[in-house]
């Protein structure tokens, strides 16, 4: 046999990987304080405790992961088409990025846990450095600014498992929070107030819908400025991240704001969301009235002629966090919780199965 | 507009995403202790601390990330031939799941960290509930037989970014350890000893070069037994989960045993992963008649007329951990570490660089 084989010919660029590694160690450090013990060579990565403890006598780490669904598909096609036009592909990489850490750090914040560390898993069909590192930059943008360290991470180059051209992005995230000061909803009870506070979009869920109908069944430009859209363009409105809600949070519960429940809107929307953090016999009665969905939603459902609960099921239609309380809490959320809105978005009654959706004709 | 979309038509299928999650629960709750606070339903999980940490002064969390390469892919064929062949294609969603858990706990174990948590994220073309349970039935085996808590994970299906019939499976784990005790290498000094611990396999690095050796360049059956295997097939051999290094660590680790180092021979092999705990200044020589590779390395080395630098470096060839202190430590080793075998593989030498494979001409 004279054919040699070596492992660049197998399909794996082991030398991309490395450049994509020393392209993302400048970035990475930037999320490091003192507590993160090791950089990114070691088998594992270490993260001393002992700040994040002090002063718990019965602590409990919460922690999540999930990916960011198929937002990664339009990503992928506003990059390529930003790049024909000879613009900046790799901004919606960085975007990206930041999804993927306030879409998981949410998910945890939510339970009154303070984030702590980050890792993340990237499969690509193919490395591109470039690409790895405005991915990694715009992770550790959203970790610095939720004040997590992103400790490690792995790549993987897979073009058998990968679609050409396609990448999955997954993120872990670590916090931990005092045992008595776990958010459970455990203490609601009829008559508090859902509190919505605004999403920035579609966040990261009902994607494989939102492509089918813009795209594969209108057939929309995703660089094309569109009227229902203000002028703006999809990749304008699609791809604005996650809203990071992990710092507004530790703000309402540092000013002491008496929050008995949070629900994090993620796939499945206020419909199945909300009833996470309700206790058995209550349900949630949401009045449809009190927000405007952005023109995203609407344009949606248009274009599908989708029911009014099944667009509440796929999207969040504008809501990224419910937090749950007594009456009059309006200001103090909305002060702690900026930039993003907040309003009276529903009640809590007993005997009610689940979400009503109160101004729905379904 | 006519047509009505619903997200199912859309390509994603929540409902044989519930299912899956059904499935999973029986499995999961098996490796769960009084320190599990939650099930499968909340944002994030939560894991009580408290015992883990009793007695540590300064705790550090040691965490890691990965994935099992394009394994997966052989994964598939072997499933695929025992459909055909009426048998039980799960078997190796099981051995898959095994795989994943041992990789990814083994690279925190080896800094002397006991992992508490596993989560882990199944990236896949379309959700079988079938392969998902049989996939999360063999991490929560394999967790429970670490003394891991599999506390949580997601499930995406993505039709669109997975090519058909393929998947990614990534794992996420999460151990303490005293500061004073973590496993680093600083004392490592020349004349310390580095034993080998026998691997099952592959591992779940090299599958790249692997599958482009075994089955696109020699066309080999994954079923069929064959003469250089002693008789097994290439399912039989190829799939055998990686060695879960979890419990033989702490064994040795509880009995005093005097460990210096220790490296979990992953990507790179023995070239890439010693000197990643070999104090500034000192290298490792190898003795390469010390161990005979299991016969699955000779056969790829003749498909593709590999060098021996290579092959090190493409794959474990037969030492799944190296374990480094001072000389006489092997009956001790070989104790704790059963069922692993354990041999004196090289010395460590000042003023080498890296490691020298003694024996091989490059």
């Amino acid at each position: 046999m004279s054919v040699k084989v070596d492992y660049k010919s197998a399909g794996v660029d082991i030398e991309a990987g490395n450049e994509a590694v020393r392209r993302m160690k400048s970035h990475v450090v930037k999320t490091h304080s003192k507590a993160v013990l090791t950089g990114l060579g070691s088998f594992g990565t270490m993260y001393s405790l002992g700040d994040a403890l002090r002063g718990m006598s019965d602590p409990v780490m919460v922690q999540s992961t999930d990916g960011v669904g198929t937002k990664t598909k339009v990503t992928v096609m506003a990059a390529e088409a930003a790049a024909a036009a000879g613009g900046d592909a790799g901004k919606y990489y960085e975007l990206l990025g930041h999804d993927l850490v306030a879409a998981v750090a949410g998910d945890i914040a939510v339970m009154g846990a303070r984030p702590l560390t980050f890792l993340d898993y990237l499969g690509v069909h193919k490395v591109e450095p470039e690409i790895i590192e405005r991915l990694v930059k715009g992770m550790s943008e959203a970790c610095a600014e939720a004040g997590i360290a992103l400790v490690g991470g792995e790549t993987a180059e897979m073009p058998a498992v990968y679609a050409e051209g396609e990448l999955d992005v997954v993120g872990f995230v670590t916090g931990v929070v005092e045992r008595a000061k776990v958010i459970t909803g455990a203490e609601i009870v009829e008559g508090d107030v859902l509190y919505g506070v605004g999403s920035t979009g579609l966040h990261t869920n009902g994607w494989s819908l939102a492509r089918k109908l813009l795209f594969a069944m209108n057939g929309s430009a995703i660089d094309a400025p569109m009227e229902e859209l203000g002028g703006k363009t999809l990749a304008d409105v699609l791809l604005v991240p996650h809203g990071n809600y992990v710092k507004p949070i530790e703000r309402a519960l540092d000013a002491g704001v008496a929050i008995k429940g949070m629900a994090h809107i993620t796939g499945g929307g206020l419909v199945e969301n909300v009833p996470r953090v309700l206790p058995k016999g209550m349900g949630a009665v949401i009045d449809m009235k009190s927000w405007t969905p952005p023109p995203i939603f609407g344009l949606m459902q248009r274009l599908g002629s989708i029911d009014a609960v099944e667009m509440n099921r796929a999207f969040n239609m504008g809501v990224g966090l419910v937090v749950i309380g007594a009456a009059g809490l309006k200001n103090e959320l909305a002060e702690t919780m900026k930039p993003f809105a907040v309003w009276e978005l529903g009640v809590v009654k007993a005997g009610v199965e689940g979400v009503v959706l109160d101004g729905v004709s379904a």
